[in-house]
């Protein structure tokens, strides 16, 4: 069985495909959100720190933290924002982290400070990307996410992205990094402007769990770009996204209708033991309505707890991996 | 490819794995319904007449028909109450139907007056009842529901129900009935009792479609029996029952949250060509709520007008079938 461990401090989640679904809060990155961007640039981290506790609070599993505040010159500049941001992230909330970036420098910056076992995003099957990032995964002992374009973009046959996935996997052993550390992300298509884009996705998942026994992400929410009331088809990509063997999904878990199609492919898939967490959240539940996130408390530990479990630190964590 | 024809006087609708997902309304029954047992007891058709327009208007593709107001001698009563009460729903939406009865001289008289071609709801894998059924299947050349119980009643081992499937399409065989005129009903239990029924019903689905190549229905709300916020349940389990291979289900097209699951989902499968369901539905969508049913309007097609095609008569349909 694919064990994928992240901790943070003292908190450790496994993904894989008995566990209940990972979602990876995406909300803390500057990128497309200039306001956060001019904020965090000018040491301002107040947004930061109420998206984390949002987040948690929404039921996030764990948490994308990305300091891409500007594409000028970022290599002088993102390392220590990234450290400054997961620092308080990981002061502000006790949740595994990824850390998100397209500067190397960064995500080492990153791995120095970064507490327990985060997840690094990203590395691609691009020679140059691999060359820098998987001595990183290896030194660190960290997982990581492969998303599976290359030199020549993204493919749109899914045989090739497929490929590109193995390719990587295979890299990865070449340096010493087992399966279980490289969380692939196929790459979702928006379905508006491909109609086959669900179809595809969901035959690579397949593929991605039975031939390459890996766990799986994606950004969620590119599936329903275009479209109207996109939550709704994000609602109803979720259940089929799991149906089809994904692990884990970068995505906003502020969304209601999001979550709840988690919690309920989580019942429907039997991770969610004697539906527990289902009747926790909706035993009140009104019709027409969404359950919407617990008030904000510091740490809140959201719905992580029930997946996680208190760890003994490192070693302890690697007896868990398989 | 699979390919089940049903049909209206004027309308045909193709179930099979390419198609939208089909929706069999499941209000006109009055198992359960006290008040309207007592109606339809004393003559009074109006909430028949209601939720059929209803149904049609929230995009039903096809009305399921049950006319079982007692118990006792329904031998007596309930072939012509149910010819009655098909008349008055053919007469008042332009949609398939399908017969519903556990008494077989019901399912005849029905048969005789069914418009077009009606859908038998149902058989089982039990022997008096394979008896009964199939040589009217064959009589009448119309497509069946298969419950894959039989006489030791619904086995909790998947492959035993698997068996008793196989069983049906097989005898159906030796009467020279196609396997493209069997729905089987894998039967959904509840998810609140048995925790693995999603993964069963999932697994159901793929063999049954894969090895036998058949369409498939259920009895939706089943699933979510005993549990809070069942719609969220139904809502979840909807996408992932139709990424399995699910073509139509049994289920109450009045609930908007159930409803959006399907449309999100065929976008998703790419059954909703160019999205252009989803975006006539929901281009003025409102966050927060669910697309509540159009109003209803006499000889309302609803969505079924997407699939649907008027027909040429017997012979058109038949070259139709694969």
């Amino acid at each position: 069985m694919t064990r994928t461990i992240v901790a943070s401090a003292t908190r450790e989640i496994v993904i894989g495909f008995d566990q209940p679904f990972c979602v990876i809060g995406e909300r803390i990155n500057p990128t497309g959100r200039k306001k956060l961007a001019a904020e965090m640039a000018a040491g301002n981290f107040d947004t930061v720190v109420k998206d984390a506790l949002e987040q948690a609070a929404a039921g996030a599993t764990m948490l994308d933290v990305n300091a891409g505040v500007t594409t000028v010159d970022p290599n002088a500049t993102e390392p220590g924002l990234l450290v400054k941001t997961l620092e308080i992230v990981q002061n502000t909330v006790d949740l595994p982290l990824s850390i998100d970036s397209s500067v190397t420098a960064a995500i080492e910056a990153g791995l120095k400070v970064a507490k327990g076992r985060p997840l690094v995003n990203s590395v691609t099957g691009e020679e140059e990307k691999l060359e820098a990032i998987l001595p990183l995964i290896k030194k660190y002992n960290v997982p990581v996410v492969a998303i599976s374009n290359d030199e020549t973009g993204i493919s749109m046959d899914p045989d090739v992205r497929f490929a590109v996935a193995k390719k990587i996997v295979e890299r990865a052993a070449d340096h010493g990094i087992p399966a279980h550390d490289i969380v692939v992300d196929p790459l979702v298509m928006p379905i508006g402007a491909l109609g086959s884009a669900g179809q595809q996705v969901f035959a690579l998942l397949r593929r991605l769990r039975e031939e390459l026994k890996v766990n799986t992400t994606c950004g969620l929410s590119n599936i329903s770009f275009g479209l109207p009331h996109r939550h709704g088809i994000n609602g109803a990509f979720i259940p089929m996204v799991i149906g089809a063997g994904m692990t884990s999904a970068i995505m906003n878990p502020c969304r209601p209708q999001e979550m709840e199609a988690v919690r309920g492919a989580n019942v429907l898939n039997g991770t969610d033991k004697d539906c527990m967490t289902w009747i926790k959240t909706y035993k009140d539940y009104k019709p027409g309505e969404h359950a919407a996130p617990a008030p904000v408390q510091v740490n809140a530990p959201g719905e992580a707890a029930a997946g996680g479990r208190r760890r003994g630190g490192r070693d302890a964590r690697r007896s868990a991996q398989g």
